[in-house]
């Protein structure tokens, strides 16, 4: 593959990851500026390629890397090298692996041609800006609208009303339903539905009486959500997710749902709805949140566990039965259901001990 | 969004509501039938408004309410106003909740124009009633029949020989695979997958033998289905979804499952193969059943609870870790796989305290 | 259904079993060839049906069968006629439930007419087999391949350059992203996602910069995927499922998993990226697996059980707290969370036991 691969100039590849990042990542080249087509680990590096420094453990591997340009922090500069640098060309960043990110973003972009094709069907009344790209067999309703440079690929359905903005992608199959409002630079994995009605019903004599689902999804933007995730539109008011949380696979959100931004789930995770995660959360895989509970902003639920409340401050939580090889699980489950009337005998054991010491000490008397 | 709802005069909407609810829901009009378009909470609502009460919570702001029309209990009509009733129009109902479901479907129905779109896919042997609506790029297998007001979304596909009834609406890139059987007013979230094969193998010299899935999914009337929900064809008989059943998100049922009428699951649980629920029971989220388990109608399971086995009687069952802060997870996890040894210590300690209470009565005798 | 089921003559449809079973099936007929068109309980069965025992419960109502063909292995021939054998014809076979597996593939077989449809959507580029079915509104992407026989349903999507083996089937809305590869005979239940992306991200200032994912996913021979799962691209290597390898409904693998040959996963799976599961391994329903672990071939995870770690040999694991009916689940719940204070009582407690021992002897001497 690296054949085909475009060749950057280093200088030219920093400017714009530097671009990419908002000018906050920072950075200087030492030595010339080489080409770079990709990165390799230290030891399999060679010309052409970059390698970066993250892990104290391949500091070794670097030094002796024959990689075009390495990339580590400063302090990691001075440890390995001293004051004797390398012959090669040297990037220090203060996050080599946000670099690594940014440029392998640029590597790996591939360019779409734009255009409606003929066989994809944008009803009338959609608008779908010259730049953006809308495949085959993919579908945009009336009423919706479709940024620059965004991608809808094959099978993809863009609902009735629904906006999205600048440079996303929108992978084959995946749904935005009706009414569903999203930013800029989001990633719709394929299967993804988005605006599938909440799940509220009255009940009524022993049934259940459906209640219309109005309010709808509003994604911010840099999100990305996962292949089959399930994003419910609000009941009455909207469902959430703020600028630049990833959501993996499978994961459903409950209607009303409100993530914050920068917000991470791991695949399978539950949250039912009314549901709030605060900023900068990251929430375990196959976690599973009950509805209407308030998460604060910088929180971390474990993997497997289930929440049913919280307080009013961040918290790691984590809860899930330990595996256990054979029987012993059989034993230990079964001991569970008799935690309480343990806790009763150790208690009135106690107490006996206790006597037994009085008729002791009143015998020595 | 109000400027284009429709406006209903009170007498013919409470008229529908009766409908809707086949005569079952008890109401009582007080006053004139004034003109109504939406529900508001009591404090917001206005002239067109209608605001209903349930919780006693609200009493005081719906005494308070300028809605044009309120909507509650008689007991509350007289706790709130005694003999004195405002000037407003009043509905008095056994179920205010439930009006304002029923009342919603009227407020926000869409009607969409019947007929095939020339670029949906019906296939030579489907039969499409010709009020039924097909969208473009949806699927019509051979076979299949699709009753009268039924809908079927862009990318929606309904398979070979599949029925569905009246007023069904199958929501973009849902699947009802071959031979499935749908009842009237069922609704298929977007990418559920209906009738996909069971998961049943022979074990064969160390792999696994495919057995055909020939049975079917057979949905009754009033049906819901979440958006990615999996419901697998039978293995020889057919998995059967019963009348009013209300199915949220990525939830799975495994061949051969017989789910009751009126029961109700949050979303993610997963029911293994030939389980059935009965009846009016109620499955919290992310709950998982294990396979040939009969659970009683009438039953609850609650949230992320894994159910191995059930009695013969309706109960409400519930089973997951707490989840704890920071350290006190390892800790306690830790300890649970003791809790057998534990348990023998404590009965030893007794027995040991007994000999010792015996050697203190023996020395004092 | 059975009017249109084809008829075999016994000989020819065991002589196809055991072509199917790569002679691997031991098989003898006694009696002659009769005409069998399927399966039936032996209770139920009559002429030009089949009956297969496995099930010592069901011995009595084989010797009494009027199926026209029994299957039964050569102890329970013996152990039920001893040497009187009936007078209906009886197939000795060392697996008569692979038997059932093996010839009911060839009893529900369908044959679909080769070819692209019009409606397709085969991209220039792509090479279909002409053998292969494309069906209508089915996607084919440039420089993929599809294999003899292999069958792509409508609505199903095959990514860019991605490589389908022979006799496959794509299910409707089934998503085979860019660059997956596939072997012979795999099945893809619907909506099931393949190849999206993994979930990488680098942390910088508090945001999560999107890690381009540029493996593939690598699956083998005889593999089947449930509706509904999605299994991530790698990083950068590849994610691998063996050869074999059944998985059913809403599982999720993540970025680099690697899975063995032969290993069965029940319904709503987890396990997050870079953990490998050894060959012949099986996981039960909504286990969930933390990532960099690997799993020994021929291990066991219980259903609902969260792994977070393994040691380096086989193993059977399960844990999941036991489901508890009404409030004996909060007791129990809130003692889990005293289980180490508890441990500490009773060690202290044990120590006072022992103290006051030490005194009764002491006053004894």
């Amino acid at each position: 593959m690296a054949d085909n691969r475009p060749v950057f100039q280093a200088d030219e590849l920093i400017a714009r990851v530097s671009e990419l990042s908002k000018g906050r990542l920072v950075m200087r080249l030492i030595g010339p500026s080489v080409e770079v087509s990709r990165f390799m680990p230290p030891q399999a590096a060679g010309e052409g390629d970059m390698a970066f420094l993250t892990n104290a453990a391949y500091a070794e591997a670097m030094k002796a890397s024959k990689a075009s340009l390495i990339i580590l922090r400063e302090q990691d500069l001075s440890a390995l090298f001293g004051d004797a640098l390398p012959e090669r060309s040297i990037l220090v960043c203060d996050n080599p692996y946000a670099f690594f990110a940014f440029a392998s973003q640029l590597l790996f972009r591939t360019e779409l041609p734009p255009g409606v094709h003929p066989r994809a069907f944008v009803e009338e009344g959609a608008v779908v800006d010259p730049t953006a790209t809308v495949e085959a067999l993919a579908v945009v309703r009336a009423g919706a609208k479709i940024g620059a440079r965004t991608v809808v690929k094959a099978g993809a359905v863009v609902g009735e009303g629904a906006q999205v903005g600048e440079d996303c992608i929108i992978y084959s199959n995946a749904v935005l339903e009706r009414g569903t409002v999203v930013g800029s630079r989001c990633i719709f994995q394929p299967g993804c539905v988005i605006g599938g009605d909440g799940f509220g019903f009255a009940p009524f004599k022993g049934e259940w009486v459906k209640i219309p689902q109005v309010g709808r999804v509003v994604i911010g933007d840099d999100v990305e959500i996962g292949a089959n995730t399930t994003i419910d539109r609000g009941a009455l008011e909207d469902t959430v997710v703020g600028d630049g949380t990833k959501l993996d696979n499978q994961i459903q959100l409950g209607h009303n749902d409100r993530i914050g931004r920068h917000v991470v789930m791991a695949a399978c995770v539950g949250i039912a709805g009314s549901t709030s995660v605060g900023d900068h959360s990251m929430v375990g895989g196959a976690a599973m949140v009950n509805g209407h509970i308030d998460i604060p902003a910088g929180s971390g639920i474990g993997p497997a566990t289930a929440i049913t409340g919280w307080g009013d401050k961040p918290a790691q939580k984590t809860g899930f039965f330990p595996a256990m090889e054979g029987r012993d699980f059989q034993l230990a489950a079964a001991m569970v259901s008799r935690l309480p009337s343990m806790r009763k005998e150790l208690k009135a054991l106690s107490k006996r001990v206790e006597e037994l010491a009085a008729l002791i000490r009143s015998a020595e008397e």
